[in-house]
C-alpha cells in the first residue's frame, strides 16, 4: 500500500504569501448595487460624495427664519416685529431657509400674534446672529469629498453615508463565487441519512460542506456546493477539470488533501495545474493542499471539521478577503492565563479551542478537546490560542494571546466552574441565560480535585465536586485539607445516585462491584482525582476488592456521559457514573449509592450578581440552602 | 403656534426597563429550519444531540484495524501476521471500526505482502493497546447532551455542531418583523429626487428607512418599510392602527417624535394606546418616543440620522435580540485618551463619535463631528465614547471607555495625523490600504497649529501643517517655537495654490483681497490656528488691510471644502482656500500664492512600518524627499 508524503511542510506565514502573491489580482467583476440591495456588500471604488450634505442651507431648530441683519438692535424694551410669510418664515427642524435668511429664532424665544384679517406677526426682544440654528450646506458632506474608502462592507451606518451623499448605486464588488466540492467514498448526503445508517458507519454524514458554505457568506461570498465525488481519482480529475472551467473564483476540495493512500486531491492538482503548497504547520490543519488550475485558486481542504475550519479561515477566507480590496475581519484579542499549563506539539502552530472566564481580575482559559473531529469544541470555545510553533505549550503563569470569540460583556457574565462534570450544569446555564439575560454558566470538566485545585490557584468562580471523605461525608474533608485558608461555602447541587452503567437488559448479568473482576467483563474507569474514581476505589476498599483483578481499571474517561458512551458502544461491559447518564442513553443501571455534589464558592465571590443569580436559578429549581463549612 | 412638551425625560436605564418589561414576553413563532437554511437563524430551544458523534468507534488513521488483544506478544523477533479481510482491514481515517476490532495499527508501522491467490497479509512488530488510534463513539457528543442554548446565532461553527450531533433541523425563532413607517410632510423617497430638487431643499430625501432596515437586519430581523407618511395626524393615526393590527412583531415610526409643532407620534401613540416614555436624556437620541398600541411595542425614532441610529440601536436592537433569547452584540471596547479635553452636555448622556489610532503606548480618540445630523460620523467612526450624564466633559488626562467599531487590528494599522486638512490626506489613505493592506491613514482636522500641539502632547503620529513663519518660510519657524526638544521630520506633501474661492463666474468682479473690504462683501474665514488663517493675517498685514472692516471675519469653517461650501451656498461672497477645493464644487478661484504643506513627522516613529509605508506612497506619488530640520 503506496503512502504519498507531503511536499514539505510549510509555515502558516510561507503559505498565506504564496497564496495571496500568486492571486493578488482580484478574478472579482464590480456591479452597481441599488442601496436598497445594497447591505452586506462591498465597496469597490472610493465612493465620493455626489452631492453635498446638506444640499442647502437648513433650520437646526422648530422656530422662524429670518434674516439676521434685519433683527440687529432688537432688545426687550425695543422688540422688533416680523411678519409672517414675508420678513419671517415658520420653519421645522430640516427645511430649507427660504431666501434672503440666515438665521432661525427657536420659537420658544417669539411672541406671535395673529390678526383679524388672519395675517401672522412675530416679534422678538433678542437680535439674532448670522447662521444661528442653521445646519449649513455641506456641514456634513461636502460634493466630490470622499466618503468610504473601497473594501467597506456597508452596513447600517455605510447605507446612511452613502445615502446622504446621493451615492445611491454604489460600485460593489461581485459577490466572489466559491465552488465546494465534498470528496470521499464514505460519504453521502446529510438528508439521506437514517440514525440506523449513521450508527451503523456504513456511510458518514457529509456535513463539512454546511459548514464551508457559512464560512463562505461570512466572508461575503455565495458557496455553491457540488455533489458528493468518491475517492476516483478519474472523477475526482473530471470534476477539478469542471470546477476549474467553471465561472467559480476559487475552487475548493474537501477532503483527499492529506498524505493518505487515498488521498489523491494533491497529486491531481500537480496533474492538472500547479501544486504551491502541500502540508502546513498548523494543527488542525497540517494536511492543507494549495495550487492552481488554469489559474485559478484550488484550496484542498482536510477532512476533520475543526481542521476544514481552520484552514479555510486561514487561507479561504483571507483570499476572498483581499480579492474585496480588505482584510479578513479579524476578532478582537485579549490575555488570558491557562488554568493550568498546556502542552503542545513542538514544529507545529497549535490552535487551541479554550472556554473563557474572567475570575478575580484574570482572564482564564481552560481549553476544549483537542481532537480536529471535535466539533463541538467549536460551538462551544469563547476563544482560540495560538500556541506558536517554535514554543513547546503554554505555562501556567504567562498571560497567553487569545482571539475571542464572544464579545467581552457575555464573557464577563459568564460564571467559570472547573470541576466534576455533572448534567445539571447544562441545565443550571439554560436557566441562568433565561433568568438572568447577560449572565451564564460555562464548565469544564476535570473531575472533582481539579476543580478544587484550580479554586485554589484563583482560576474559577466554583468547583463542583462530589469526593467522599475517610469519615463517609461529602466534600468537607477535601476542602479542609485541599483548601486551608480559603473560606469557601458549599451549595448542594444534587444528590446523585452513582451506580454500574450496564447495557440494555443488563445481558451480562452483573449484580455489582464484585462482578467486574469476572472473566470477560470489561470496565470502563473516570480519571483519577474525580470524585466517581474516589467512590470506586472507596467502594472496593469497602468490600475488599483487587482493582488489579478489573480489566480495564487503567481505560480512563472524563465524564459520565463519556462512561456511558463507552458502555452503549461496546467498548466497556460496565463502568461507573450517574443514572442520569446511562438513562439518556437508554441504558440499565445498577445503583451502588447516593451521594452528594456540591458546588464550592469562595467567599470571595459570594456577593458577585452572577453567583447571586446563579443561588436563586439553584433555589428555585428546589437546591438547598447555601450552609458554610 | 403650540409647542408640545415631553413627559418627562427619561434615563437611558430607565427607559430600557420600562421596554424590556412591558415586553417581555417573546411574540415570536418558532420553526424548523433546515440546517442549509440555517445559517444566521436564532436557536429558540436548547439544541440536543439526537446522536453521538461519532455514532461508532472510529479509525483515527490511515491503516488496519484489528482486535488488539490478537497482537499481544509481536515483537521485531517474534512478529505476528494477519490476513486482510479476515483478522484485519485495512481502514481509512474516519472509517467505522469492523467488528471486532478495537485498534488501528498505523500503515507505516505495517509490512504488508500479498500472495499469488490475491490474498494479503500484513504484518506487524510491536503489539497495538487496546484502543489506539480510535475515535471513539461519542467521543466528541454523547446523544442527549445539550449542543447549544436557545439564543445561539447558527454560523458557521454552530452549523459544524448541530450537524454533528444530528440536529437537522434545528428549532429556531421566526425573524421578527418590523413595520418602519417614515413620516413628514418634508420627505420623498430617495429613488423620485433629482440631485436639483435635493439642492432646492423643496424636498428631502428619506434614507433613515435604509439605515433602519439595515439595524433590523442585523438584530435577525425583517424589515418592512412603508410608504412616506405626511405629518397629518388624522393619517399618522390611520397608519399606526393598521400597522397594529399587521402582522408586525415591533412598529417603528420615524420620525415626528421630537416636542415640535407638527410632531404628532407620541400624543397620537397616547390616544391610541400608551405612552411609555418621551424623551431619553441621550444626545443624540433624545426624541425618542415608547409605547404600545394594541399590545404591540411602538417606538417613535428621532429623525437625524445619528439619533435615529443610537435609539434604534438602544431600544429596538436590544428588544429584537432579547425576544430572541440573547443580549444584543455588544462591540468590544477599550481605553482611550481623549486627543483634548472634550465638553458634553451637563444632565445627558452623550454618545461621542471617535476615530481613533494607538499613538507610542496610547489609544488615542478624536471625536467626529456632533451634529445629530451628520451621518457622515458614524460611517467615519472608530468607535463610540459614552459621557454619561452626572459628568460634564471628558477631561484630557483621563482615559474614556471606547465600544470599537473596527477591529483593534484596523485601529493598530492606522496612523492618526491631526492638524491641518488637505485632500491629498484622503487619497493618501486610499493609497495606503491598496498598496499596503492593512495599513490606513486616519485624520482629524484642527487646523495646522492645532496639529503641532497634538503632536507635542504625544496623541498622533504625524501632522499636517502650512505655517507661514515670520521669514517667510513655511513651517519651520512654527516647529522650533512650538516644538523644542522633539526631534521631527518635515515631509513636503503639496505645494499648494491658497487664493479666494468666488462664486462660478465671479459676478461680484472681485480680484484680491483689498476687495473683501467692499461694502457688501461677506467672507467666509478659517478658524484660529490655521495654515490659512495665518496666511490671511499675513497677506492682510502686508497689503495694510485692515480686519475688522472685513465682514464675516468671525464666521469661521474647519476646512477648506467647509469654505468652498459657504460659497457655493451663497453663505459668503468669498473665502481663503486651497484651489483643489474650489474646483470640488464647481467654483472660480484668484490665486494668493503658493505655500507649503508639510507632513511632521517625529523622529521616534521614522522606522515604524506605518511610517514607512506612507512614505513608500508619497515617494511613488512624486512627493518629495525628507529632510530633517
Amino acid at each position: 500500500m503506496r503512502r504519498k508524503v507531503y511536499l514539505k511542510l510549510s509555515t502558516l506565514e510561507d503559505a498565506l504569501k504564496t497564496l495571496l502573491g500568486k492571486f493578488a489580482e482580484s478574478p472579482l467583476a464590480t456591479e452597481k448595487a441599488p442601496l436598497d440591495q445594497a447591505f452586506g456588500r462591498t465597496l469597490a471604488e472610493n465612493a465620493s460624495a455626489v452631492l453635498s450634505s446638506p444640499a442647502f442651507h437648513g433650520a437646526a431648530m422648530d422656530g422662524v427664519a429670518l434674516a439676521a441683519a434685519d433683527t440687529f438692535g432688537a432688545s426687550e424694551r425695543r422688540p422688533k416685529t416680523f411678519t409672517i410669510g414675508q420678513t419671517a418664515h415658520w420653519v421645522n427642524t430640516g427645511q430649507p431657509l427660504p431666501g434672503g435668511c440666515d438665521a432661525v429664532v427657536m420659537v420658544e424665544n417669539i411672541v406671535s400674534e395673529k390678526a383679524g384679517d388672519g395675517s401672522e406677526t412675530v416679534s422678538l426682544e433678542k437680535a439674532a446672529f448670522p447662521w444661528q440654528h442653521v445646519r449649513k450646506m455641506g456641514e456634513d458632506l461636502v460634493a466630490a469629498e470622499s466618503v468610504l474608502p473601497p473594501g467597506t462592507i456597508i452596513g447600517a451606518y455605510e447605507m446612511g453615508a452613502l445615502a446622504a451623499a446621493g451615492v445611491l448605486s454604489p460600485l460593489v464588488f461581485a459577490r466572489p463565487r466559491v465552488v465546494i466540492i465534498p470528496s470521499g467514498s464514505e460519504l453521502a448526503p446529510l438528508a439521506e441519512l437514517t440514525p440506523e445508517i449513521l450508527a451503523s458507519g456504513a456511510k458518514l454524514p457529509e456535513f463539512n460542506s454546511l459548514i464551508l458554505s457559512a464560512l463562505v457568506r461570512e466572508a461575503g461570498g455565495e458557496p455553491e456546493v457540488w455533489p458528493i465525488v468518491p475517492d476516483e481519482p478519474d472523477q475526482i480529475r473530471a470534476v477539478l477539470l469542471k470546477a476549474a472551467q467553471s465561472p467559480a473564483h476559487l475552487v475548493v476540495v474537501n477532503a483527499g488533501s492529506s498524505a493518505g493512500s487515498r488521498d489523491f486531491t494533491a497529486e491531481i492538482i500537480a496533474e492538472l495545474g500547479e501544486l504551491l503548497v502541500h502540508g502546513v504547520s498548523i494543527m488542525p490543519g497540517k494536511p492543507t493542499a494549495i495550487g492552481e488550475i488554469g489559474g485559478k485558486p484550488v484550496l484542498g481542504i482536510p477532512g476533520y471539521p475543526v481542521s476544514a475550519v481552520v484552514a479555510f479561515e486561514e487561507f479561504g477566507q483571507r483570499l476572498l478577503a483581499r480579492w474585496q480590496s480588505r482584510e479578513k475581519t479579524e476578532k478582537p484579542t485579549a490575555l488570558a492565563l491557562p488554568f493550568q499549563a498546556l502542552p503542545s506539539k513542538p514544529g507545529m502552530e497549535e490552535i487551541l479551542r479554550v472556554k473563557l472566564g474572567r475570575v478575580d481580575d484574570n482572564l482564564i482559559a481552560v481549553p476544549l478537546a483537542r481532537g480536529a473531529g471535535t466539533v463541538s469544541s467549536l460551538s462551544r470555545a469563547d476563544g482560540l490560542i495560538r500556541a506558536p510553533a517554535p514554543v513547546e505549550g503554554l505555562p501556567a503563569d504567562v498571560p497567553a494571546k487569545v482571539s475571542l470569540i464572544r464579545s467581552p460583556r457575555e464573557i464577563d457574565g459568564a460564571l467559570l466552574a472547573i470541576g466534576s462534570h455533572d448534567n445539571t450544569l447544562d441545565l443550571l446555564d439554560g436557566l441562568l441565560r433565561k433568568q438572568h439575560p447577560g449572565c451564564r454558566l460555562t464548565s469544564a470538566h476535570v473531575g472533582s480535585l481539579g476543580g478544587l485545585m484550580a479554586l485554589k490557584a484563583g482560576r474559577c468562580h466554583l468547583a463542583g465536586t462530589h469526593l467522599l471523605g475517610p469519615d463517609g461525608t461529602y466534600n468537607r474533608a477535601a476542602i479542609s485539607e485541599y483548601l486551608p485558608g480559603l473560606p469557601v461555602k458549599l451549595v448542594r447541587l444534587v444528590d446523585r445516585e452513582q451506580g454500574l452503567i450496564v447495557a440494555p437488559g443488563n445481558p451480562l448479568e452483573l449484580e455489582g462491584l464484585r462482578d467486574l473482576t469476572r472473566a470477560g467483563i470489561t470496565f470502563i474507569n473516570r480519571q483519577r482525582g474525580s470524585g466517581t474514581r474516589v467512590l470506586l476505589d472507596w467502594e472496593l476498599a469497602r468490600l475488599g476488592l483487587d482493582k488489579n483483578a478489573i480489566s480495564g481499571y487503567e481505560d480512563e474517561e472524563y465524564t459520565h456521559t463519556g462512561v456511558a458512551a463507552a458502555v452503549a458502544g461496546g467498548r466497556a461491559s460496565a463502568g461507573l457514573g450517574v443514572k442520569a447518564a446511562a438513562l439518556a442513553l437508554g441504558l440499565d443501571f445498577l445503583p451502588i449509592g447516593v451521594e452528594e455534589y456540591d458546588l464550592a464558592i469562595p467567599e470571595r465571590f459570594w456577593d458577585d450578581s452572577r453567583i447571586q443569580s446563579l443561588l436563586e436559578v439553584i433555589r428555585g429549581k428546589g437546591g438547598h440552602c447555601p450552609w458554610r463549612l
